[in-house]
């Protein structure tokens, strides 16, 4: 694991996982998870859905109610680390060396080197990708994914394990949904299809609308782990 | 490989490939390929990006000059090879069983099933998705991807790859460019900073806007090809 100290912020390289079973490894950090009383929320979405806007919109919310932190695997760049930092808000960048997802061993590698003993939620930004991410259990409490308006209410079909593991499905870019041929119903019917339980929040992070639903979302499930 | 037939086009589940090195055997398929005097065309994007949509603008230009036939190759569903068929383009689609993307040998499956002899130009719509993709040579002569303005310029910057393997990054959804904070100069930028040759083409599937422009780059590189 190769470590890199910008200004702000650290840069880690995770390496490939070394265990097999990644389910019971997953397990595993839950539960150490638990007994530090941290939450990890594993984000998930495809490029460009706003995960990064989503969070800054957040963090004005959240960081006054609780200790965060976030995570930012990328395969390269650290921009969002740069913009989540500059925000005020704590983070790393994680670099994935060109792999597609997170399993729970590199997310244990990054968040060894973040620190976590003093943060009572990180938020866990995954590559932007809807297929890889969604097979790989990274150890986290709950799991959101956000489908933004400009990339169509079809992707439930075409990307089911998705929405089949995730706990909350944002729908982002609301404020232009006049521009695009997006039908929320269908939306949540089709992503209902994959998972009956999964909540549903619309939210634009650019204007603001829907924040602080997801973030009373977020707060309660905090609450119910670190309570359980 | 499984096969379905429908009432208008084939579903065909492809296999996990058996081959060890797939740079290898996609330049086996491209010397098929020549010899047939089929010109395949990788089409690549973030879910979302309208790669359908632009099809279905490109199959209006194209299909007089040409005999053309898609692949709509996905985890799940049939929506795409169903919008085509039903817009009168020859479609087959692909499911790869839950991976992310497509090799040589599983593109060859799909191009067997498909029936290429007749077709000049076959176009692969690969899974929606800028990182695996990107890793595997599928076989085909030349590789595009789509940037929709709702994603933001900085894609090129987080999925390098992508752009190193692309001969041409086509930037859809210009229409709606005042509503996105989207820098164009910067989308030429970072794309050229991963590929100094990369060609770009603004387009907007849906009002047209661009999409001669990308029909005539796809006809240039076919004729060119045939006549090597």
């Amino acid at each position: 694991m190769g470590t890199e100290q910008t200004d702000k912020f650290k840069i880690i390289q995770v390496k490939r996982s070394i265990f097999e079973d990644n389910n019971k490894d997953a397990e595993k950090l839950r539960q150490q998870l638990k007994e530090e009383k941290t939450f990890l929320l594993n984000l998930m979405s495809s490029p460009g859905a706003e995960k990064t806007s989503t969070l800054l919109a957040l963090s004005k919310e959240l960081s006054w109610k609780v200790k965060m932190g976030v995570m930012e695997a990328d395969i390269d760049a650290a921009v969002d680390a740069e913009t989540m930092t500059e925000a005020g808000v704590k983070s790393i960048q994680i670099h994935t060396g060109g792999m597609c997802h997170l399993d729970a061993d590199m997310t244990r590698q990054g968040l060894t080197e973040f620190g976590t003993k003093d943060l009572d939620l990180v938020i866990l930004e995954n590559v932007g990708n809807l297929v890889c991410p969604a097979e790989f259990d990274t150890g986290a409490v709950r799991n959101m994914t956000i489908l933004s308006v400009p990339e169509g209410h079809d992707k439930p079909l075409k990307y089911p394990l998705m929405y089949e593991t995730c706990d909350l499905m944002v729908v982002n870019k609301i404020d232009v949904l006049d521009y695009f041929d997006f039908d929320k119903e269908k939306a949540v019917e089709y992503a209902k299809m994959r998972n009956p339980d999964i909540d549903v929040i619309f939210i634009s992070a650019k204007t603001g609308e829907g924040i602080p639903q997801l973030a009373e979302w977020i707060l309660k499930n905090v609450k119910e782990w670190c309570a359980s």
